[in-house]
């Protein structure tokens, strides 16, 4: 099955575009469960990989060696729009990692947020790393890095133990094969991994159930899904699909945006994940997608969608601000009949809790 | 045939992206003589259509009347990036026709140039309408309706004699019949048309040979295909998608790009037009397309292909501005075996030049 229609945008009652994608839906011990598209479409895994390469830092005590907030953790899982609070908690890592903002080696790029933007420009400073929307990531390499005791000049590099250790948790926790699983250069300068729509829904149930895995790998998962839904705006900025999905359904999940059309769902209850590839990489129906994968899961009440219904049904607006168009859903997710079948490529199954 | 793979983004050695679309290439009698994809694919025409919503200006003699240059027409058929040359054309256009910017009911959005978007923010001003890509377009409208003493305070409702003028025209030159042809408000607040990709292309074959059409029409085509071949900047801004081919093969052809992945061609000398859509509106990989479009139909040469090669074969970039993937367009035009086809919709081929 190639890649389906996930979202329709329409102008007047016509319609304008179509974002084709995939979306798999995998249960606790890691098998598909529920699917639309290709489960196999591949993608990089881009930012929705943040929460796995924050565990290095978190599950050797480096964290707590620092003293790192809650908040902290937060950015380091994070795709942040450069807002102060954002800003503050980078170089707060930094700092308490003996570094400042010129060990970060992720290249400048202007801040998220507009008003950030604004006010940079008027201040006549050019965009520095610190606003890169990954800082908060390269602080957490960084720190951990320097309680491991390794090398920090070198923490991009694909065979830096950090990175290598990045990749065997990506590998560990989607089930794809480290000799085989591709690499490519994030937009940030980190290695970034080539998987399929049903390896990141893997990954991220793994990541709602950690109870397998050895105890402190399993509470550095929990610390940070815990701290991604305590603090909502450090995973991404104000009023941005991240927070705002962390906000409202943050008792049931944890998720990450990924650049080109990537999202990662950790269904924390029911132990499930979700993954996501908008197949041309434009993430502005991703709300519709989410909301209505999770409405058609029944994991999301009426009133819930009606209170997100900016995200779950966006509106297109012309330069006046004034409705012109509409985004929607226009997937049905199918049961997948012989869950079995994820099997198939020699991916063994996490262990279940007891 | 659906939609098809028109353009592949890879990241190191991977896919990361797809974008499917369909194009369309006419002859001079309106048939359809080489598409890939499906050339019913549907579209709002959007600032594609800006050559045709041009004519009723210079077709009438408003624009002798005002005594316009060929920078103004070529910004009237321009989606600008608000660079000063663009904004003193708009001013020019106004102040001719006795209006000024107050007058402009495009709505406002930050200049497309980012020196221009960063020079307003440092001024501590918002943006106006004058910064608005469209607001060539919109003056060079309000200039139609002070040369046809129609009212200039409603010149955006579909009813308003210059928009169903338009209408006709784009009925006229598309083969779209009026009664069924869909608009929308464009996001410059004036109607847009629900095309298929096979009808851009059409548009475009009538502007590339306009010997069938009256000759006062014939001569307005002419002109303002002059106008953007001699001023390519207007028609967009520097260094941009739509300046670069105007620049570099101005000599066989004009272009407009459209929001939502829409693109037309003139290819003036064979008489022909091309259409295309990207299927999500994504334009990053349009170069691609159209270059190698024309390289399929033999109409650009190797060493001009080299020296386009950064629109040919986009690079991607990290942050730190190192190149780190690639676009590369993937799609054969195919031959039309019976391109009298394309009439099976009933639409009258236009006549032929003697």
């Amino acid at each position: 099955m190639p890649s389906v229609p996930l979202v329709e945008v329409t102008r007047g009652s016509s319609r304008e575009c179509l974002h084709r994608g995939a979306v798999a839906v995998v249960d606790r011990e890691g098998r598909l469960r529920y699917a639309t598209g290709d489960p196999d479409l591949e993608l990089f895994l881009r930012s929705s990989a943040k929460p796995l390469q924050a565990i290095p830092l978190v599950e050797s005590g480096g964290a707590d060696a620092l003293g790192l907030t809650e908040e902290e953790l937060a950015v380091t899982c994070g795709s942040h729009a450069a807002e102060p609070v954002h800003l503050s908690a980078v170089r707060s890592i930094l700092s308490k990692a003996g570094l400042d903002e010129r060990a970060l080696q992720c290249g400048a790029h202007a801040p998220g947020d507009a008003e950030a933007a604004a006010a940079l420009v008027r201040s006549g400073q050019a965009p520095t790393a610190i606003h890169n929307n990954c800082s908060g990531k390269h602080a957490g390499m960084l720190a951990a890095c320097r309680t491991r005791g390794w090398p920090v000049e070198t923490y991009r590099a694909s065979d830096h133990p950090l990175q290598r250790e990045i990749a065997a948790i990506v590998c560990a926790f989607s089930g794809a094969a480290r000799e085989t699983m591709a690499l490519g250069t994030d937009g940030c300068g980190v290695p970034t991994f080539h998987l399929t729509v049903c390896e990141v829904a893997r990954a991220f149930a793994r990541l709602a159930d950690p109870s397998g895995l050895p105890s402190r790998r399993a509470e550095a998962v929990r610390r940070l899904g815990r701290a991604m839904v305590a603090y909502p705006v450090l995973t991404s900025g104000t009023g941005r699909l991240n927070t705002v999905l962390l906000e409202a359904l943050g008792d049931r999940l944890f998720c990450k945006t990924g650049a080109e059309g990537v999202y990662g769902v950790a269904l924390v209850g029911r132990g499930w994940g979700i993954g996501v590839k908008i197949e041309d990489g434009n993430s502005r129906g991703m709300g519709a997608v989410i909301l209505e994968t999770l409405r058609q899961l029944d994991l999301v009440t009426a009133s819930e969608l009606d209170a997100l219904a900016g995200y779950h049904r966006p509106t297109v607006r012309n330069h006046e601000g004034r409705t012109v168009g509409a985004m929607r859903a226009v997937f049905t997710l199918e049961q997948v009949s012989s869950p079995e079948g994820a099997y198939s490529r020699g991916v063994a199954p996490h262990t279940p809790s007891a």
